[in-house]
């Protein structure tokens, strides 16, 4: 049998059939119990918990893939909230005719992101639907995550913070875009997905560091448009200063896009006391994963908007994105 | 705007307008930050997870939707392995063009689920996939609770114990299968879907209670085997004691399934030590949910199967489910 039928999703011997051959081997830890619709977990001092859904099409695109994207995704909800994932649960919807050989992909880069964070998959859950109902996997992960730092909130950001980015911006919203062949372009641009919980532990050690966001969905500019409003502050951006790689400017200018509204999925915006922002980019490039950190911005009183400095000195406003049904990237 | 459009998932001004107007009027607690995308819990000194994916269709039906049902399943799943449900993350996928008039429907439904078990919303995701992507809505639903009972596993489970049901079986399935249009059968059969928390909670009051299945996905049939699995015991049930309505019968019969593989959604199949099996079925009928509670089987020493004594005496074994695509229930 090379594809999932219907019948793997009805809870008798193929589901358990799937279960056994395909996740089993991937995701088997001591607190994983397949006879078992729930798992037990230790005691949990500071939980901090997280969710999201998984829609990504491409399903499979360079630098990653549904179940990478969904674990990392998982990993750094929580480490900008200033928690280390533990636990994962996973829900799969699969289409019908979806290829065992994929499914097996996919659980082995979950199983992959999972090992580099020291996370489990606990429990799960798999439906299948009829062919033509969902275009090959949706994917659910919700996780539970210990609190290593108590300090952050958006309230706490003043006039006077900056913004600190921990690397190039975009990347991940680039190259799905890019995988998308109804673009008519080609190229091998990676995706950024990767966990951020090392640079999220770094920036926790800050006494002045306010509020973490990931700039995924949306990218900076609605990440900073959330910062602005649920701090009541402006925030200002600097071109000029913003670590955003060739390729993505190339395909967001060609596509008509602008990068700032691109997703990152591997990054951090710090919002930070100003005495501390130099220490943090320090601290940040000392990682591998932050040799390409900048300070992007400041933050000002008055009306929550978003500004941004043009290279040429000019400021203007970067809008919140409105009616823009931007390409499905998570 | 009547209709969800691909804009309502971009993460921008639409998305939060959706979680302002639709969800936030029924999920606000405490616990919930709208701003972020992690819940901060209290310490869990024993808990418990579990997550499932809901694509009923239809996702309205007599007794329930995909709201109740998805909360519902998530207690439940809690509930059989001796946990009370405390938090609740949700992932809905919906479909572009979906009306928000249903989607309000479905919020209220979870809203009043909830109520009913003291759980909480904590934290949640919207994604928006094109028209024809997804039918209507999938929604995912991932449960924390704390255990208010330690000593139940299926491999304490021996021969002489009995099988006792909290109450009529198959009522979901056949209710869903009834709303489903495509079997030309109309009717009003409602879903039994309910949490079964004070069922288990008064059930866990028993020593000799060694495990509890909710039967969903695949019906007693399915339940009895994957018990019969993790125990390695045989289970055998009587036919003429099964508490199965008429309706859920003669809908069984008219469509040429058998009911002992159709979902309940609010029912539990106990293990229990035989010289408690009375006091349990006493202790479930006092309870409103469990006046059809009855003594349904008994287990056997003998390879891991489940066998059927049919009313007329005899014995038949029951497969498990193999190769058949039942519809879509939950």
């Amino acid at each position: 049998m090379e594809q999932i039928s219907l019948a793997h999703g009805n809870g008798g011997r193929l589901t358990r059939d799937l279960i056994e051959k395909v996740f089993k081997p991937h995701f088997a830890n001591p607190l994983l119990d397949l006879d078992c619709d729930a798992a037990f977990l230790p005691t949990l001092l500071k939980p901090c918990f997280a969710t999201d859904g998984y829609t990504v099409k491409p399903i499979f695109f360079p630098g990653g893939d549904i179940g990478s994207l969904a674990i990392h995704g998982a990993i750094n909800d929580l480490a900008v909230s200033g928690a280390a994932i533990r636990y994962i649960s996973l829900a799969f919807i699969i289409e019908e005719g979806f290829l065992f050989a994929d499914l097996e992909k996919i659980a082995q880069s979950i199983a992959r992101a999972c090992q580099e964070s020291h996370a489990v998959v606990v429990v799960g859950d798999t439906k299948v639907v009829p062919k033509g109902e969902a275009p090959g996997v949706y994917l659910m992960a919700s996780a539970i995550g210990e609190r290593f730092c108590d300090h952050l909130a958006p309230r706490h950001i003043r006039a006077g913070d900056c913004l600190v980015a921990s690397g190039t911006l975009g990347d991940h919203g680039a190259a799905v875009m890019l995988a998308r062949e109804e673009f008519g372009l080609s190229g091998d641009l990676p995706s950024d997905s990767a966990s951020v919980l090392a640079l999220a532990q770094s920036a926790a050690q800050f006494p002045g560091l306010r509020a973490m966001r990931d700039p995924t969905r949306g990218g900076l500019a609605t990440a900073c448009h959330e910062l602005a409003k649920a701090a009541g502050c402006m925030m200002e951006i600097f071109e000029a200063a913003l670590p955003i790689n060739d390729a993505v400017r190339t395909i967001a200018a060609i596509l008509g896009y602008d990068p700032l509204y691109f997703a990152s999925e591997g990054k951090i915006i710090a919002l930070i006391a100003k005495e501390e922002a130099e220490g943090l980019l320090a601290s940040w490039r000392l990682l591998p994963e932050g040799q390409h950190a900048a300070i992007i911005g400041v933050v000002h009183e008055g009306v929550p908007q978003v500004i941004l400095k043009t290279a040429f000195g000019g400021k203007r406003l970067v809008p919140e994105l409105s009616f823009d049904p931007l390409p499905r990237i998570c």
